[in-house]
């Protein structure tokens, strides 16, 4: 007759096996971790889940993480609202940010095309991209997704789409070497890329 | 003038750094899944964390978490309250507890001694352990720490202290694979080394 852990440590060495990559072991090791070294670490993570998860939504323009109904940059008028760039991530996003290169508007896709995880168009909402791009504003549609085989995929198919609705569709030029994922990429090889990014 | 991320986002991010081996780039990668694709995940974690921090405290006779002020198997008076066996943590005491070979009490270190990382027997709290032992019912003390070089300092650290105070001490036989940690360990082969458990 084994003894049961405490549940609230059960539940809490279950409820971290939503992390990503955290088996039952890690689990139980980071619980331990927590509860004998870091109780304000943990209290501060459990505000903090709670915090985002109840304040975060998607920008009704850019479909970033926002706690607004528009995000600071898609309202900030100075921006050149003809040129939008197509990103995967928020924090591919602060990369081109970071460049200086680019003084468009966004579109966060907060994923890609991924075919062998049974990851289609559907499921990345490229109806919502389509949608912001034919305000009748946008005139050229930047492809800033990654240069791994996924993000090509995602690129590939969403030039075909947009160049179908009459857009300029343009890509980051080669300088982002290939297989490179844009947030580790440096970033004057990205500001390069932006500059000489080509029609496609 | 880059855009920042919503604050609470940003806080999220940050407070993800208390996790174990995490640094600001999975950080980042975590937050975003959780608020893309498993936000009950992340409302469930929260409520864990929080629920877990408030309700744990310290079982006052063996140390181990628990909710109430003496843990259940503690309290269990069927039990040989004459041997107290020591484990580092409270997985290594459920593996254990698993072979159906002890029937004693537990003391739960909740550490080790780690020169190395600067833990040291205040760290761990050794003294807590002395207290225990001396409360004239115990008899033996089994040492089943692991048998990886800190676990093995801590036994021989702990066989002198509790041997001065008049203790038979013994530790766990040796059929544990040298360098093995308790928890990766088979059962069989824990069971047969707590049998053989030796006075030393
Ligand atoms: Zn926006
Ligand atoms: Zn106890």
């Amino acid at each position: 007759m084994a003894t049961k852990p405490p549940s609230s440590l059960s539940a809490l060495i279950e409820a971290l096996r939503a992390l990503p990559g955290v088996g039952p072991k890690s689990a139980q090791r980071i619980a331990y971790h927590l509860m004998q070294h870091d109780r304000s670490g943990a209290v501060r993570l459990g505000e903090a889940l709670l915090g985002a998860s109840q304040g975060l939504r998607h920008c009704e323009r850019c479909n970033t993480f926002t706690e607004a109904t528009i995000c600071e940059l898609c309202s900030d008028d100075t921006r050149d609202a003809s040129v939008l760039c197509v990103v995967e991530t928020p924090a591919d996003q602060a990369m081109l940010e970071q460049t200086l290169t680019f003084r468009g508007l966004y579109f966060v896709l907060m994923g890609r095309l991924s075919p062998l995880d049974g990851i289609g168009p559907n499921d990345v909402h490229f109806d919502r991209l389509i949608r912001r791009a034919e305000d009748g504003v946008v005139k050229e549609v930047v492809l800033a997704t990654n240069f791994t085989n996924e993000g090509e995929a995602t690129a590939h198919y969403l030039a075909q789409m947009l160049k179908a609705r009459g857009l300029s569709v343009s890509r980051l030029a080669r300088g982002v070497p290939m297989g490179g994922e844009l947030e580790y990429v440096d970033v004057g090889t990205i500001a390069r890329a932006m500059v000489d990014r080509r029609t496609v």
